[in-house]
């Protein structure tokens, strides 16, 4: 059969909303480069994707070759019923949520936990710069937007699938990790003479509410980025790289 | 007269389009946070601008108080018929394009330049993060996105009143400037260990095509941000953060 059934429809349709992904425990990959970074995961990686359901365009199918094998066959107009972005020419999968593995500390070994972030595409360039910089894990504080969001999973330019995102009671994580944190806040040290040691958690909150003040008491250094022109603030995601590009010339 | 005129109503609307906004020299300023910091324009500012229109709500005037008086009452659904963004409870104004001074260099001055990039969000971003470090002047390639359109404004979060931007043939710019050009390429020198001068032009190209070649000719030196893990790039706004963070903590 070529097309998505009407009982298909719905479920994916579903999968646009928070509450139907969780109580599915599933969630929608949407586009090119998500679907062939989805489709590159191999076997010997530390989190793995079960794929429920593939749908790809004829063009798509030509593009990925024998990676899109098990693809079910699609046309643009059967997407455009079920996609959450107005213009999906590619395909779209139905991803079960991963059960990513916790991370040990050890040398270099860093994290990120991000606290309050409201805006999918923050969190999504967070996760992605974190990949950048070599970060393995990032832990969302329980009000954090959903990672599995159609518009996180897009703005994280495939990077959802190398890193190990989990939602977490920051504070008594923080508290358990028995490492030191490194808060993002106005008026800390100046990052630029901040050495960092080889482990530890890197704590960035939003830029309209900072870290909450129940977090804050489990920082060990604040830090700030210097201001050098009279612009307010930066936003988290930019906040987040240049933090990381500190830490990483800084062992 | 409280409300809009069908005849601004119009006028206001067609400035939403480019080709108007050039054609009249003006452009839409929204929301709370851009009118506030465009009325806080001091009379001593390198840049001046001149309102033509200003339209807020009784909200908005309580709120700005003095700094208002010249404002125009609306409603809420005046501004819904005029505003590029589907909420704005606030106000609207209309204000001239101004004629930003041309830079000279000297010491610690640094100019950014940017090379087609396409993303009104990216382009707000980098003009918000240079004012975080002290740049004054942008100067935009012809095919960059229209620095006037509301999108690129309201991203800029108010930096658009303090920085310079202007539209330019770079790569003859870059010539006449005779000052060192830094470019951000891949597989250029790791940007940890470049000592930068005093004054220079960092060139930030976009992110899914780079610096042109025509442009490239015109640079000095190639940088390149050191990747740690797995993602294939970084954006053009997040680029630009860690590039200036580099440049203003290696004087």
């Amino acid at each position: 059969m070529i097309g998505i059934s009407k009982q298909r429809q719905k479920y994916i349709q579903s999968l646009h909303i928070k509450k139907y992904r969780q109580q599915y425990g599933a969630f929608l990959v949407e586009g090119r480069k998500s679907i062939e970074e989805l489709l590159a995961v191999s076997a010997e990686s530390k989190i793995s994707f079960e794929i429920e359901h593939l749908f790809l365009t004829e063009t798509a199918v030509q593009l990925l070759g024998a990676t899109a094998e098990k693809a079910e066959l699609c046309t643009e107009k059967d997407l455009a019923k079920v996609s959450f972005y107005k213009t999906n020419t590619f395909g779209l999968a139905v991803v079960r949520m991963p059960n990513p593995p916790a991370l040990a500390f050890g040398k270099n070994t860093w994290l990120v936990a991000v606290d309050g972030i409201k805006d999918p595409g923050n969190l999504g360039t967070i996760v992605r710069t974190a990949d950048w910089y070599g970060i393995k894990q990032v832990w969302c504080s329980e009000d954090t937007v959903d990672f599995y969001s159609p518009k996180v999973i897009a703005s994280t330019m495939g990077s959802f699938t190398r890193i190990a995102v989990s939602y977490v009671d920051l504070s008594q994580e923080l508290e358990k990790a028995g490492q030191p944190v490194y808060g993002a806040f106005l008026g800390g040290e100046n990052v630029h003479s901040v050495k960092f040691p080889e482990s530890g958690i890197l704590l960035i909150g939003s830029e309209s509410h900072g870290i909450s003040p129940e977090i804050s008491e489990k920082v060990n250094h604040r830090i700030t980025i210097p201001q050098f022109g009279r612009a307010e603030s930066l936003n988290a995601g930019i906040a987040t790289a240049v933090l990381l590009d500190n830490l990483r010339r800084n062992p």
